[in-house]
């Protein structure tokens, strides 16, 4: 060891090779050019087991050591010696202080005053902002100036999700998108997934884009909402537009849903259907005033499902309910997601990709589109735990809302009652 | 006029205003820089009539003439004073002579000893073969050495489809691929095309992919055939393999299709499943020792269903009833389609892109894939009547044989009896 | 004729055979049901000249024929005895009166006291207002109650780009989008395009996406703003803040573009490139400070070349600088493309989509983009002016900036100066 | 213990952790219901060192445990008391015994009279068959009645690939996919790959598809050739038609490759091409001859580069070196690539998933095309040591072209000599 070189103690706990969690330390550090040690290592011998390791990790200079525990961290490593979390005050509104901790979107605990607490609200590439002896995630946007930001990696604990294990869709598709699966077993699976959640009271939000109405899934949406499966709808102008349109007129963007022809002056629709709802004055007065009377948006209302419809540069109109402004919109989306169990994404890149990123790796993020690129995308932006399912969207919600009906029915000869609503709502 | 300019008057008959005929003439003369003069024109003056056009074309020398000549052939014009065909003969086995005549997929007619003749079996880039008065459509393969082969643009009468006009998913569809579409609604207006080709003893071609039996969709599709909708199927040996692993072991590829997980051992069974069935001695030996019970592959053996199946590079195995060379196959799949009523394509890109080059631009072609580049390659390929529904082949095919089913039931009220089969075939 | 039966005198003038107008009409009219009786014809004997046609058009009853007057009108038919066009006053802000005129992306006329004139800001799926003697095309947001609104189809002429004849890529390639075309060819086409209107002072507009930056695009961009072949950008936050994080750091989202490695804490670059943007002020103040020292912005910034940098619920931070209102960015957007002479899309959908939708059909448009989806849905959604360049934005771009210097170069030998900045900005 | 379970030791040796070999068994053992005990387990303290576990198996029954033996095996454990691997006698031609052990694409190693043995010719999905002392993995198509197959798992010993570690591309995207990376990037570092294999005399094969003629990247490829950076050609008819199309009429599919118009008769170039060879005798006859004169059949031709062209359903002619028969083809493609140590695969599907099956997962296989899913169809069909290169192999080519010529110039300075070429070949 030159004079230069550095070196630091690091633990894992829990299931630490099941997760892969300590081959990944392993590799990581060589892939930094660091080297190890293992001081201790205690392996469970069943499955129920946890295990330990104990490392010592050396840089080549305490900055390259940083580095590399830096990266361990995000992995879940941790330090033992453990002090408190490290705060800098933010020099100004929106800016970070040198050295800030990025967050992950995993489960994340940080040491105040001797304290492990858990991070509230937690998302990726965001910051940790102390309040008393609360951790709260908070996006760049939301950083005043004078904020007691997280730096460094001390007093930081990560929690990786385990693996799931069992037979359910998300522990056999983890991570996975293919075109080549049997489309109508995953609808089923998911159905059971969508019953098991609503049996616990669990919260479902969708996000949807407006391919729903074009290619004639709007109908089945409707039906999911009416029948207290969705507990909010997070979507852009253009889905709620198209979907008001066919309620009003029988055509998406002029073309008959039924006949898949072309309507005389149905070009004109999509401008009339905004142009009715804003002198109704909103989507919930035109309901209120018997004007709009079915579909998705119809259905939110009547059944007290809240919607964010977030404005975009591509929107005609736009309806008045829509948040024109992108960072408003961001924050009434992130209030809706945060308690989720369940988050449906369909047919919409953009949105995803938005929600996904306000999201903790816990949630069971489900991702449907025609385009495989979609799911890609938003597992590379980091929304690593979603699963992909490849279909069209106008077949697939169909197909979900008989399965749920026929899994509905099967159930209750088993078990009594249901139909009670979510409370979290 | 100098000394070189050449002209020559040609012809234009029929719906050439509806069908863009004219248009498309006058554009192609200007784009080759030719001139064009209008002798005489009568436009028809309601839907029902035809219209005529006599135009002199003007080229600035005899080749550029001709140049322009030979392409105005392949829009449909024709030259009134029409000579017979010139012939040249082939001066080797595949081996065309100068100025061949390459074919279009539209009908043709040649003028042979002052009779006009339609040209058997159409099919785009091919040659003309006289044969005494019989004009035979030829691949270059086919060409031997002194067959009489059309060159020139003499004596040759090319008649483009009139743009289909009235309300079935071939006229507001034609030539159109999108993923925007009511699905449902396409589905149903398929069944309803399907149910007339049957009920009028036409002849129905399948051509898919191993992707049919991935998604799941192989029990619809054997359905389809027993139920008598299917008069030939197309596919290659993986559909086969797939389907009899399917049937034989419950996976495709290793993966349970119904728990949509891995079976202990599963990256065996396709293997098996080759090996059983060249044990067996084919696939209908198979049927008939009981060892095959049931899927596609059974279903056409049982209802005498032909198929072929067409080797590629990609094969494992392959399975005894694999044509391993492709001309040899080429040759079978083109004359199971050149009496076809509707091609439908399912879920291969190859197998559509080979089947579409045997089909005459008559043939009503719908390509099911749920990557829009099959559809677009499908058509800049030539196979211009093709229609393109972008779905998951997994949810399409349930739907289709439900819309199939629940259409005849309401048909079948109406006029009596059917479940007669094609006689073509 | 029965006595419900209506009728109604079109004219058709200009290239209407070369337009593919004529067909148009005749078979919209067929479609529709209605009737067409030729009145009076005269077709052009050579392709310089115009032709005219009188068409007695006939619908079952008022309101059909008025129907199909509507298509015909949007084909660029019109009704010769022309009448000053109708207005109605807007009952409502954003809000439109009962059969509005919906305009199409082509160059429109209206006859106001017996004048005609054209109407301004042309655009798809807006409304015209009329204040005084001018006609302005406005957007459903922008109409205040008491506009005067055009309504029904009388004193509106509609003026559809004839098809370009000729050999530049605009003429052979229109509506067109294809990947399997020689990719160095086209873009020495565009590189001529691109100098042909720098030549003529013309104004180009580049609209562009994040993965110019992913895929090592940012500095030929770059070079293209430094050389003055830019005189508007219109894009994201993303795009700007990784450009900015580039030119910081040297990474993209973290990843070292030249040895294409994850850097160590590269994930917190992109937070830290919007933070020191905030920091400094604004992007403009940053490159006054000297913080930001080359780059696309950069180079916006020093050539005085404006942007518009459109919020999105996708966005971290985002950057000072970005419009977070999607409709204040969507006039800004409209302000830059409303004098265009070329509109350059490289991959992006949603900016291509809303910039397309702001466009009028003369301006020549390319989007170049890996995804040949962007294309197709930015035509269907009306652009199909555009043409598309499916290919690999990261060596595009490169290869753009080497043509445009080897053409400069060997233009320069012929005809002297250039330099001289566009008059537009 | 109850009286039917039971239980077998298994050996992990070597880079257990690094490779994720150790909780892959771990999780495997889990996910089939069997459990496990830790006997002994020696971690290496060092990133050279190499580790060694002994683990206890057990399933429910021996059924249940030799499922999961089975699995384990695959993944690279072995059965520490091994005997010599057991065979059965293939019933009949291309028809496997029961229990015949499948391969997989790792290197594999097989007892025979106590000596281990590695398999030749290793390749996925394939059987093992011995002849005297030799291993010879066999396609079932080429199987023998009679031949020794190997069955079970017994005396067989799979070693997977090491994850490489180091700062070539295939070390930092091993097994990734993206569309978002900086290609040029990406290009420098694939040719830094390519250069030092031939310095190494290592044998590059080219796997390609038509697209690579019709977006320009022929005369590249040709250039690659004539260099001496390629030792196979792996492609079909098409490749060679256009190619040669290109090379005798300057078009593509008719299309004239430099101004990208349709050339007047371009239609009947390609079936001129084909005519044209098969007059010829051959592609080397028409080179003899004079006929043809550049390109990249002929650069094939005049520097012994071999090539194999396999016949499709879909071809025109076909050429008279095309190998129509898909298990001849197959046969020839094998054996070009078995001592490959890169392979290049562009812009074609079909091939590369057929040369994919014959490789062994230590051959370096980079896949260029545009569509993600041609790279993600390769891998999930087996092929995961391949990455994939999102780009227009139009722009791909020329870019390698010209960073192997710079690459070569710059090294050439440090040492002297090359352009020896392969002796492989």
């Amino acid at each position: 060891m030159n004079c230069m070189e550095a070196m630091r103690e690091i633990e894992l706990k829990g299931h630490i090779i099941d997760s892969f969690l300590l081959p990944k330390v392993f590799d990581k550090v060589m892939d930094m050019n660091g080297e190890f040690e293992i001081i201790e290592f205690d392996i469970g011998k069943h499955k129920t087991d946890t295990s330990y390791a104990r490392l010592m990790i050396r840089g080549k200079d305490q900055e390259h050591l940083d580095d590399i525990i830096g990266e361990l961290h995000r992995l879940g490593a941790y330090v033992p010696e453990a002090e408190d979390v490290v705060v800098e005050k933010a020099p100004k509104d929106k800016v970070v202080p040198k050295g800030f901790y990025s967050t992950t979107n995993h489960t994340t605990y940080v040491k105040i005053k001797g304290e492990w607490r858990q991070v509230c609200d937690q998302k990726m590439d965001a910051m940790i902002v102390i309040r008393d002896k609360d951790a709260i995630c908070t996006t760049l946007g939301h950083v005043k100036k004078g904020d007691k930001v997280v730096v460094g990696n001390s007093g930081i604990r990560v929690v990786p999700p385990e693996r799931p294990r069992g037979h359910t869709i998300f522990e056999f598709m983890g991570g996975q998108v293919s075109s080549e699966r049997p489309s109508q077993s995953l609808i089923r699976q998911i159905a059971e997934e969508i019953l098991d959640v609503k049996h616990n009271h669990g919260k479902i939000v969708i996000v949807g884009g407006p391919a729903i109405v074009h290619t004639g899934g709007q109908q089945a949406l409707a039906e999911l909402i009416r029948n207290g499966y969705v507990d909010a709808l997070l979507a852009g102008n253009a889905l709620a537009v198209h979907d008001i349109e066919y309620n009003l007129y029988g055509t998406s963007l002029g073309m008959d849903l039924n006949t898949v022809e072309l309507a005389p002056e149905g070009h004109k629709h999509h401008i009339y259907a905004i142009s009715e709802i804003t002198r109704a004055g909103s989507i919930k007065d035109a309901v209120k005033q018997g004007k709009l009377t079915g579909g998705i948006m119809y259905e939110c209302v009547v059944n007290d499902v809240p919607y964010v419809l977030a404005g975009s540069i591509r929107d005609d109109g736009p309806l008045p309910d829509v948040i024109t402004d992108a960072m408003k919109a961001q924050d009434l989306m992130r209030e809706q997601v945060k308690d989720a169990d369940i988050v449906l994404m369909m047919a919409t890149m953009l949105h995803s990709i938005a929600v996904g990123n306000c999201l903790s790796s816990s949630v069971r993020t489900i991702c449907v589109d025609i385009n495989p690129a979609t799911v890609t995308k938003l597992m590379d932006r980091g929304t690593a735990q979603a699963i992909g399912i490849v279909t069209d969207v106008g077949t697939f919600l169909p197909w979900l809302a008989e399965e749920l009906a026929a899994l509905e029915k099967s159930r209750k000869k088993e078990v009594p009652a249901l139909k009670v609503k979510s409370k979290k709502r």
